[in-house]
């Protein structure tokens, strides 16, 4: 079995190099061209020089494109709290995995906000990344309490720590000028968190 | 128009005294003997001794039934922070709001219990309840602007309360013999939040 799969993404490597991210950029380029709903994915895989049925290997559907860097930066950010010094408080070991997500998202600021005017324009699609947040949030709360952090505290931390992540890449699209950048608002809005629930 | 609607919901108020709660309680009643899915909008309708048309007046769909005390919960929890004592710190008026709404959930227990386990077996509920939950951070935040509090904290404190609101309930449900009642747990878990977040 193991072997089987193997040899099909050796195949899909040799014959379409890049295949994935091809089709990410020209699926982002007809949304800010045509429109999310417009663009179809014959015309998607077209732009990519790919055909149809390449497409559907790699992603489900039209929305999946728009969530496809997912899973990798959940398993960075899970390893990140993983990797936190034990003597880490829960919330420090989730700010260093929400560190690690803004440096990685920093770098494709561009793509970041169209992606983000995408899916605030469309419902189906805040649906779609509200639960990929939660299933985020539930990684996180699962690797605190693979560093010993009992519940609630580990589901707290987790939760409080994608409500930061979410808000912070907000306030970055928000600016008008970008004077900051994302690690930077990070590091403010989990400040910001810390005098608000810690506040009396 | 306003005056169509008043006659409207009038007759209504005349030809099926009490339908909303009927229709719930045959729908909860249908949904755990039967199962969420096997029961219909028309058995729903014919367990309450009502029609189906009925039905559609009062829900959008079958799915809406268990959410139907979402918009009086939610406006019920904005009022209270918006009654939080004008020194009392944002995440206090919210902590106040998440006291209502623990304070009326604890008086439907059963219910809420059958809720949350339908909830938990159907993805698509689960979806429904992440944007409702969503929806009333969004209420949070906005009624705590009203309050003077500035962003991000405003945000911040909302989606921290509804996480703690959420994570209450779930621990309210997981008890062997419910030995703690829910206004507890949010109080307890508002607590460990403040500790996870500001224990540094």
């Amino acid at each position: 079995m193991s072997v089987t799969v193997i040899t099909y993404d050796r195949d899909m490597a040799r014959w379409e190099p890049g295949a994935r991210e091809r089709l990410e950029r020209a699926a982002m380029e007809l949304f800010v061209e045509r429109g999310y709903e417009q663009a179809t994915v014959t015309e998607i895989a077209g732009r990519a020089g790919l055909t149809q049925r390449t497409f559907f290997r790699y992603f489900a559907d039209k929305r999946e494109v728009l969530f496809s860097g997912g899973p990798a930066l959940q398993e960075l950010m899970v390893t990140a709290v993983a990797a936190a010094p034990q003597s880490a408080a829960a919330i420090d070991a989730v700010g260093a995995a929400l560190a690690v997500a803004g440096d990685l998202i920093q770098q494709r600021r561009d793509y970041s906000r169209q992606r983000q005017a995408i899916i605030a324009a469309h419902p189906e699609l805040q649906e779609r990344e509200l639960i990929k947040l939660a299933t985020l949030a539930a990684a996180i709360g699962g690797a605190l309490r693979g560093r010993g952090v009992t519940e609630p505290a580990a589901s707290l931390a987790a939760e409080a720590g994608v409500a930061v992540f979410r808000i912070a890449i907000e306030r970055w699209h928000e600016q008008e000028n970008r004077q900051r950048d994302l690690p930077d608002l990070i590091r403010d809005s989990l400040d910001q968190l810390r005098a608000v629930t810690g506040g009396r």
